[in-house]
């Protein structure tokens, strides 16, 4: 059955592996992290025990670098039995600036499809990273005119869109999400009767990951690039006369 | 001259020390992070560095618990000169998880005035700390239901309140801040032609206060406590005719 985009008026965009590059620096900083780590235990371990407290941390800190940090903190004190160095921990917390400084890569023919669909559509970010964050990649990337604002959620859950699509004063088939996760930009809209497109990111953290079972008999399209949304979407250009 | 509240649509709160005790949390923080740090510095200069930290940190962490547990973490290894023990950086780690744990603890008056207000306005929560922990707070506090929505924003500055009231598609005239900090919540608002109401808490951070040149000839209210909004705003219940 085709799919009917024709009732659509907002399109939400995910931002992180979305429109620009992202999971990428986490994958760097663990490996950084791992190396400071590198006299205590294996990268391995590592790698596990810090993926299993930022779980843990989740409640209390929430998505975003600033959690991740102080997840690493906890971590490379337990694992090194109380003996890390004060230089150490430095290094950790530099890693962390680093994250929130690094320049924001845009992934490609984002700007493409943004340029194309701001004429039809409001166009909005809706993300689960700090705002502070969030909104500092927006300004570098430069995309920030073609969005109506930026909407950051705790969560993204079916609960989170419900309220999301209330405070816009729209029907969940008037709201399409174009994004990277499965687990939180398509399955929770499609659950809602709402549209989702899924543009997987060569990298997906293992929170995000979703069990195959999950993902059957679901009313999404995936794609391999942000740029096929555009036949999609795109509307006939009105008739001049 | 009586300032005209009648085109009020929609009523913005300010959530710490507005809506419930915040900076009395923050101020309890920093005196256990003084008597940790009590064999290095004194409790004053140990205050200093670290209001300065922050401040130097807010480019990049921005407001809230998790920006502020880093920059302890910081000072702490600076002040030490790097003898600080990885015992007494897990202490600091948990004065910041103890204070994203603390019960709410709501303003007297503050139920009231809601239950009063919600007939006749639109209710919003706009604040700058971290969208986790202000959502886990609104959660805590039994008010969730009085609120349309929470907006998080990342700074409470004259484009920040703009890019709200567009977001709302309000005009300034119809929206009302209601708040504690004059610098975040009342003077903003005034230069934008918005209303603003402006409530004291006991206590202010350093980093909120605003000189007295800064106040004067501004077209604002003053309370003492948030009920004496009600004989401001309480619309005349309508006629049974």
């Amino acid at each position: 059955m085709e799919i009917d985009y024709s009732n659509i008026k907002v399109i939400g965009f995910d931002a992180d592996d979305t429109l620009w590059v992202n999971e990428t620096y986490f994958r760097d900083a663990e490996l950084e992290f791992a190396k400071l780590l590198a006299p205590y235990e294996t990268a391995n371990k590592i790698d596990q025990e810090l993926f299993k407290r930022q779980i843990e941390n989740l409640p209390l800190y929430g998505y975003g670098i600033k959690g991740f940090i102080l997840s690493m903190v906890e971590i490379a004190i337990e694992l090194s039995n109380n003996t890390i160095s004060n230089t150490t921990i430095e290094a950790i917390l530099n890693v962390g600036k680093d994250m929130l400084n690094k320049p924001v890569e845009l992934l490609e023919g984002v700007e493409k499809v943004l340029t194309t669909l701001a004429d039809d559509y409001r166009l909005i970010v809706v993300t689960k990273g700090d705002l502070l964050d969030q909104e500092r990649k927006l300004e570098k990337s430069g995309l920030m005119d073609y969005f109506h604002h930026i909407e950051v959620v705790s969560d993204k859950k079916e609960a989170n869109y419900s309220k999301l699509l209330n405070h816009l004063d729209i029907k969940p088939s008037e709201f399409l999400m174009i994004g990277n996760s499965l687990k939180s930009d398509i399955l929770p809209l499609v659950n809602i009767k709402a549209h989702a497109i899924h543009v997987p990111f060569h990298t997906t953290w293992i929170h995000e990951q979703v069990k195959t079972s999950e993902k059957e008999y679901k009313n999404y399209k995936t794609l391999s690039s942000v740029m096929e949304v555009l036949p999609l979407l795109k509307k006939t250009p009105k008739s001049k006369v």
